[in-house]
């Protein structure tokens, strides 16, 4: 491990979740890169100067998030967990900017449905109070893995069809350019950061405590009429954003 | 509150700690901001099916993090929390992107040296590996609370009083400035999400499992040439960040 830092007692967080946190900050750091595999559980006891029970509460926990196997002769092999990069910038692509860092990238459509516009969507989206707009859920996964749900409403005036050729693409750039409209363009992205919710963690299967970057965003076309306004969760273990001028 | 959802089990964050970290979104939501204070202990227990000991305990935390007090015949009051949104574009200025949002906004270096620059940095500045930096450490306070901290490296041959004049004007746009850099624009930024280390606790006055934004900027002279890239971590209960194009 980077750093040897004392468990803290009486935080309100038990051991085997710190050790559990620590050693994911770790894989994602790239510690383990060479070997591919935690240390034995009794060294990880030494470390961290807990007990082995510990350490194999911490390493369960892992295993049940699905970032690393207990493998019979192989001990802990970690399977996920390494830090990908999303550029956000003038033409922001959740595709397009993973594509090269994974072998595979994907968003997949939950649920979509048409609604009057809430007061707040409505003002992002510059369209009347009450006007339709599509409401769509889409999951981000990259190499079979979840890493981020998001949230995209869409003027239903201007895009009726949208979540029918997002359904069939695969792709919000693609759905647009179904719809008539081959290009667009990012104009704010506000970033946070806040502990998972329930619906979050069962989406992005994250532990309870896993940590979300939230993005929201307005995109409009090449005459700054806004196209959508979305707000993407990414699980901050797997993602991060990359603003460039 | 927004959202009743129930308290999660098992989880490893104990029960109090859970009640706390929500009072806590809610305070930074705003919910509170008619009243300015928290509704009474039982209904807080009512409201999320705890008893009041876990609520009390919950309480006492948030008001040990200096966000809440108890007055006696006024309950429990919210002292801080207000969520402020700094503006990363072209230039990324700390104060000038927060003045408006609060009444006072100030940096106070903590310490600075200089020494022969780490491979990682040489490479950020552009300049040769072992050539002399200047590493500044700052914390950020917005009306008198510390919401940031961070860390800043610039070329020592360029700048080698840069220390002296952050220390004299409290502000690194103004420093560059008296080294003859009237102008510095932002090349770019990462953003990452991860709990706070125990030194950014202790800087930021953070509980335990806090969460902290990150950035790693690179800014340059309007020539491109490279003049700081610095590390920040901002409280995320506090701080988020704004893109626009």
């Amino acid at each position: 491990m980077a750093q040897q830092k004392p468990v803290e007692r009486h935080s309100g967080v038990s051991l085997w979740r710190q050790i559990a946190d620590r050693i994911r900050v770790s894989i994602a750091d790239g510690e383990f890169r060479e070997t591919g595999r935690l240390p034995p559980a009794f060294d990880l006891a030494d470390r961290f100067g807990v007990n082995r029970h510990t350490v194999r509460a911490a390493l369960a926990f892992l295993a049940e998030e699905g970032l690393v196997e207990s493998i019979q002769g192989h001990g802990t092999v970690i399977v996920g967990g390494r830090q990908l990069t999303l550029p956000i910038s003038k033409r922001t692509r959740f595709s397009a900017g993973l594509g090269d860092q994974a072998s595979s990238v994907a968003t997949r459509l939950l649920n979509s449905s048409e609604l009057p516009a809430p007061a707040e969507v409505a003002s992002l989206l510059q369209i009347a109070p009450e006007r339709p707009v599509i409401e769509v859920e889409e999951a981000g996964y990259v190499d079979g893995r979840p890493v981020s749900c998001s949230q995209h409403f869409f003027p239903a005036d201007r895009f009726p069809d949208i979540a029918r050729h997002i359904a069939a693409t695969g792709s919000i750039t693609r759905a647009f350019a179904a719809c008539g409209l081959p290009d667009y363009l990012r104009h704010s992205t506000e970033v946070s950061a806040r502990h998972a919710d329930a619906r979050e963690r069962e989406l992005m299967k994250l532990s309870p405590g896993a940590i979300v970057l939230e993005t929201r965003a307005i995109d409009t076309d090449l005459d700054g009429r806004p196209v959508q306004c979305s707000r993407t969760r990414f699980s901050a273990d797997r993602i991060s954003l990359r603003m460039t001028a």
